[in-house]
């Protein structure tokens, strides 16, 4: 069988930039560990006043394709998942051909266009289309280019606003790829859930509480489908296990539930029910609230021991690093843990040819998806090409006057006439409103 | 290859009617020829007070799920087609899946939920990712749930407010089907284009004249990509092409620019032009305009043609039957295309086994796909199982003052306290609204 997975991807960041705990803090009269340690983000990125959700995905697929040397007619569907989108009919898709149809002689016409919503997971389920769709025999010897595009904005003090961000990602996914082949195996846990939704509304309406214990209840039963389709999980078979991340704190309680799954029964589990006890068994307490107290309890004894500390700083920890300086991108997010597990891993010359990633997704709403990934030889080149550093350090940092202004520029309530902070170039930028409504977009030289 | 496509299907309409020549016409003033001549449609269907898009699709999901013998652990995915979404992030999907959940003991935890947006077009690409997932391998022995299910409305007194309807479609996706195979083949035709959208409105902007001309243009390049593929057509090789269809006067025009490219080159062409002269190519003129003028002369003519109406009148005007009575129901227009096609075919006792339908799907904004279909032998079963003409027949007709009434039922920006016109039984109805303002729903006995 022929591999399939993502054979290149970008990432565009919005090019503006929100100190959480030398801005955003003290302007909230917030201790600004509670941003850096209890969330674990450092700092926001926003979009400038010309860009939005077209404008980033069109330029992380504009490079995607330069630096692969595509040009439209290699290109067989554009699948773009957000949940930004500004029109309640057209797709974001469109918009994107119609941008890069400005910088190549040739057009999209005979590409599949489409939007995936489905909070943060659509990302994920676009990448799957793809695969789907190549493995179906449809492609015609073509690839498709996924594009997951956010600005993920919050009300303005809701409790929700320090996790805020924005950016593009853009894979191709093809035959043959030179980053990684995905699974056929599939695990997912989908319940309908109210823990954070947006009724007919740009800002989401969230249930704090709830959504973490959703986020880790779907988790845990998208883990358990893909054991019963891959087969048991041991804890060394995964190099690194990218987590949709909407804050780092939320893959720390994730990753100690997935650990706790993934030791069970192996000679890991056992060495540590030396260490540390068993892990609690429901059958064994009286109430649901004694074995939570004592699953809290064996959690925090097991997240002590130098065994799962070590397995955290290989596994989990190099996935977070890009996520603490830009935010939640919602669609993104995920991908952009997997991008920051291979740079760290290539900044560290690790071997990962043939290594094995799982992929954890999520969406609030809710569901998980847990797939693996196989890294392809050759993939330093493609993670080497990724200029996300240089973009994070050159991005204009907001005074929180500013911000306020940005923020409203964003919101579709508001108008705001603010001037942009950075110039474009070689770059698409939003190109003001036309007639019926519709955002216009140009290419900037 | 093992055959894959539709098993399956149901229709639910909305219960309310609006008959366009008896009420809506000496209303607005107009001719009542106006909208059933020119349009070529007698009624919408609208929802009740307690119907939604969630109650319309999950219903018709119900009713496919009991006829069909299926629990929840039969299905591995729900995919919800839709332009009427009331959330920017939770996907209808997760509702249904709630509704049914509320009849089932079992549940949907496992099945990969997801949301499509793509103006009408999205019901067949949902077709199209069933198809493919279970193509890729996998579906682990599971069927698929699509669901189209739209609310289409328009601002009182938009030229569009005669095309309106309301209704959904499931159909169930699955290896064997016992209704239709889908071919691996595909044409597509795609371009970004300002005709008809939403910008962070419910209801459309719509440039009427430029969306008939969008339509044609991409329809035309979607079935030259389709032949790419699938090799040169035949008009004889389809039975029936069940076109999307806002309006049958639409398809009135779609047909004849069908017609007239796939009769090119083949004998019925030569036979045509013995009768009407050939058809005019560009380079035999000097401007467009002159161009134009012979083509729209040679479609009257061609249209005029006895061989031409008879192929329109077993080929195209079976299919627009249900449209007639329900209007444009979006993402769900072509699929009941196919059902009322198929429908008169069986009542008329026409022998279709294994004869090909040329499945012609459109949305806005803009993309056409084309697709070949094949009728499993047993599908007069299937078909024979529709209860439509009941729905139809049973709806309650609202006098012109009870319509206005329901526009605003339905207008997300307008609070109505309207008594529902009819009871409801053994279906899901709406049930108020939850605490973080989610659409709550309950199943009445």
């Amino acid at each position: 069988m022929t591999a399939v997975g993502i054979d290149a991807m970008e990432i565009w960041t919005g090019k503006l930039k929100l100190d959480l705990a030398e801005t955003f803090a003290p302007a909230q009269g917030d201790d600004p560990g509670k941003y850096t340690k209890g969330l674990g983000l450092r700092a926001s990125s926003f979009p400038d006043v010309y860009e939005d959700i077209v404008t980033m995905g069109a330029n992380a697929a504009h490079r995607l394709m330069e630096r692969k040397g595509l040009t439209p007619e290699d290109i067989g569907r554009i699948d773009v998942a957000t949940e930004s989108a500004f029109d309640n009919s057209k797709p974001v898709s469109t918009y994107i051909a119609g941008c890069l149809e400005q910088v190549y002689d040739e057009n999209f016409h005979h590409a599949n266009k489409g939007e995936r919503k489905f909070a943060c997971i659509s990302g994920t389920q676009s990448l799957d289309d793809a695969y789907n769709w190549i493995r179906a025999g449809r492609n015609r010897g073509r690839a498709a280019l996924v594009i997951a595009t956010d600005t993920a904005l919050y009300a303005r003090d809701d409790p929700g606003e320090a996790t805020q961000g924005a950016g593009a990602v853009a894979m191709l996914v093809d035959e043959d790829p030179n980053l990684v082949e995905l699974s056929t195996e599939q695990g997912y846990g989908s319940a309908d859930e109210t823990d954070f939704l947006k009724p007919n509304q740009q800002f989401p309406s969230v249930d704090g509480k709830r959504s973490v214990n959703v986020y880790l209840a779907r988790m845990r039963e998208a883990l358990e489908d893909f054991a019963e389709v891959a087969g048991d999980i041991h804890p060394g078979d995964y190099e690194m296990i990218p987590f949709h991340t909407p804050f780092p704190g939320m893959v720390r309680k994730a990753a100690a539930l997935g650990y706790r799954h993934i030791v069970r029964g192996t000679d890991v589990g056992d060495l540590l029910a030396e260490e540390i006890g068993h892990q609690p068994m429901r059958s064994d307490f009286e109430t649901d609230d004694e074995f939570h107290a004592a699953i809290k309890e064996y959690t925090d004894a097991l997240t002590e021991t130098e065994r799962y500390q070590d397995w955290y700083a290989n596994t989990i920890e190099p996935t977070l690093e890009i996520s603490r300086e830009v935010g939640n991108w919602y669609t993104g997010s995920v991908h952009i843990a997997r991008a920051s597990g291979l740079k760290h891993a290539r900044e560290s010359e690790l071997d990962l040819d043939e290594a094995k990633l799982l992929v954890a997704s999520y969406g609030s709403g809710a569901q998980a998806e847990v797939h693996a990934e196989t890294v392809v030889p050759g993939w330093e080149e493609e993670i080497g090409a990724l200029d996300i550093d240089e973009q994070i350090q050159n991005r204009h940092e907001l005074t929180f006057a500013e911000y306020e202004q940005v923020h409203n520029v964003h919101n579709h309530d508001t108008e705001a006439d603010v001037e942009e902070f950075t110039a474009p170039e070689k770059e698409f930028a939003f190109d003001g409103w036309g007639r019926m409504g519709e955002r216009k977009y140009r290419y900037v030289e």
